[in-house]
């Protein structure tokens, strides 16, 4: 048997102790596997006498992360402190140049400095691991840069925060409102302490623009993500697309154009009867496409001390095992930087929009998206009490571009008694 | 860059072609990803005049697959020649005693042989792998092997044969009897020469087992399955499951019980809306579920070319990069040899059963289950015309004992108008 492979854990939230956990119970398990024992060497996190339901004397205690990842007797740090400023990017980066393998579980690092880590890594000869990064759980990771290695990607997609589509299919389920959801969901411990990372969008893009890189070969951009939340989806929406055989998902997806690269998270509809349609509750869901294997799907829990801890030690293990290479795929020096395509490739939309109830304002609307080269799949005006009349389309495939031309000149025909609701339908 | 990897590829049928399209298309995208150029030095395959679409002049031909296997300008033997015995056996053991690592898609040669072919590469020092021998192209192997390893896995399931879902989904959505749509198939060439392999369920009974061994460290034990085919599935117990809420999927099903280890390949029912339940068609799906990740599903093409050379590539690159150790996930020798529990694990479930027309039938049947400690959960007896009268019973958990005791009592009561059918239903 070879050497103890040592870790040093900052972090000491969820995820590290169910980290601790999994090393605790499985020793045994995880030595006849790796060949190696993995032990924890010392441990770091803001309060040392919180009670985290373990005892933690038998790690040494670090105030300081820097000095945990710097230390003679780890090989490996485990970064579980989060953010990509401050303590976390601090002790990772001393952690490379101090030639220390590093296992991360912090998205945001990787979206914003994942380049520059990453070269560091590989100037190092030290492996950057982030499989608790994107999807908890689910080895999409490892899945995507080994698993289809063969593949040249041709798409990705992804619905990768829990809270959201929990907040989604709750509305649905409960016939709620957004704001009645978000409140119970902020209630319930669901959501980060800032909820705009769930909602907003931005944490399912961190992973987006990681699994980007990983997919396409390219630098990780996730400024380059055309972003939008689930805050303006409607229990109205909800129940519309639904009517229509489709689900509301905050998807995120990543496909190369003749244009350059595409990447957007956005409130999409998909067919319900689709695995992404049927995703219900916190579960997260990766769809991967590849020029040869077709479509892979990949389900499972998103988040937790489980799930987390899961994908943490299946970095660690690769690690004991000997496994390292370029972090994202291939060697970061050759990553390209390719333009932004922002969403401009043809999909089918659905609209949905309140007519002011008068002679000949169907026809408008009709002639209007007539005008603007887009034609109706299927129409429904449903039945109405008051003085306007709720109105759904779904669109064949049209561009964004010319959709918006159609809106605008919607709104100019002055029949609307609001504005229109325009959401993509991703064919999945 | 490292020294190029050189490949000798027997077989070229479709997956063989497949690798070798992958390997012309993708030669930079495998040589950017791998740090090595991936080459096929020599092929191999019954008739060399055969037209398989591509030009193999470039490659040196060789009739014999173990002088392929032994050449000394081949690192990596790909074996895709098929069989547990004959020239792919003799073939991959004449490459491991040359010390040559070895991809192999043969999971009958793994099944049945696996225990000593993994010694043998152990003891060579040298890779076995074959994430194509299950699931096609679903990275199962490494996602439960490595994306799992740091988790004590408690329950692996799956749909591992498309010819077969591919029939019983048929049947359910055109009506038609198991025997109509068997014919239509095999006309389509989606069964094997030797049909029984797949209807039989020998073929996702080897996956089976390949899956075990690596989920539970245990010697792969491909006769210790509990193993029957989709034959004796009718329409009408499609359709009666359907009413209940059910799907019928030939479903594989492996778990560590307090007698041991039980290993199931048989025709089960499923929740229609879990994802088992939702599989149609030709694809695949496996479940894994560990004691932190809790449930991971993988969703994907089982067979095919591009699927299962994109499988095969898999192991290819990750020999490329150095990836080597256990075959089984911990060394061979370790792989511990567990007594077989024969479904005792209790379920629910399904029976339906035909009942003569006449006072008391139903009452019989009834104080025969609740004699036998069975309790019924629900219960539908059907209008009829004749004087047989329909019954289906979704009992609520028993044990397989307890339920061959009954039907047996069933049978003695003399209000059967046939035999009864009983289907285990799995919780999912």
């Amino acid at each position: 048997m070879s050497a103890p492979l040592r870790l040093g854990i900052a972090g000491l939230g969820t995820v590290g102790i169910g980290v601790l956990r999994i090393i605790r119970q499985h020793a045994s398990l995880l030595a006849e596997r790796t060949g190696r024992d993995i032990l924890i060497t010392a441990v770091s996190a803001r309060e040392k006498s919180k009670d985290r339901g373990l005892p933690l004397d038998r790690y040494d205690w670090e105030e300081d992360p820097v000095a945990l990842a710097t230390r003679d007797d780890v090989d490996v740090f485990v970064e579980l402190i989060g953010g990509d400023e401050g303590p976390a990017k601090d002790a990772v980066e001393a952690a490379l140049a101090a030639g220390k393998d590093v296992v991360t579980a912090n998205k945001a690092l990787l979206a914003i400095h994942g380049q520059a880590l990453a070269k560091a890594a590989e100037g190092a000869g030290r492996a950057l691991r982030y499989e608790a990064a994107v999807a908890g759980g689910i080895p999409v990771i490892k899945a995507l840069s080994e698993g289809l290695a063969g593949n040249e990607i041709t798409r990705v997609m992804g619905v990768m925060n829990g809270s959201c589509n929990y907040i989604l299919t709750r509305m649905e389920s409960a016939g709620l409102s957004y704001e009645e959801v978000f409140a119970e969901a902020d209630g319930l411990g669901y959501l980060e302490a800032d909820p705009q990372l769930d909602v907003g969008g931005i944490d399912a893009a961190h992973k987006l623009a990681i699994l980007s890189s990983l997919a396409f070969g390219t630098v990780v951009d996730f400024s380059g993500i055309t972003l939008e939340g689930i805050d303006r989806v409607s229990i109205e929406d909800i129940h519309a697309a639904a009517d229509m055989g489709y689900k509301i998902k905050l998807l995120g997806v990543a496909q190369k154009t003749g244009r350059g690269l595409e990447q957007r998270m956005q409130p999409c509809l998909v067919p319900d009867s689709s695995p992404l349609g049927q995703l219900d509750g916190g579960t997260n869901m990766v769809v991967l496409e590849g020029d040869a294997v077709g479509q892979i799907v990949l389900r499972g829990p998103g988040a937790g001390e489980g799930p987390t801890a899961s994908a943490v030690m299946a970095d660690v293990c690769d690690i004991a095992r000997g496994l390292r290479g370029p972090v994202f795929g291939k060697p970061a020096a050759t990553l390209a930087s390719v333009p932004r395509a922002h969403a401009d490739l043809p999909a089918p939309y659905y609209l949905r929009m309140t007519l002011e109830d008068k002679p000949g304002a169907l026809a408008k609307i009709a002639s209007v998206l007539g005008d603007a080269g887009i034609s109706i799949d299927r129409m429904r005006q449903y039945g109405h009490a008051d003085t306007t009349a709720p109105v759904l389309i779904v669109t064949h495939k049209t561009t964004p571009d010319a959709l918006t031309r159609a809106l605008a000149a919607m709104e100019a025909t002055r029949v609307l008694s609001g504005p229109a609701v325009a959401l993509r339908i991703e064919a999945v």
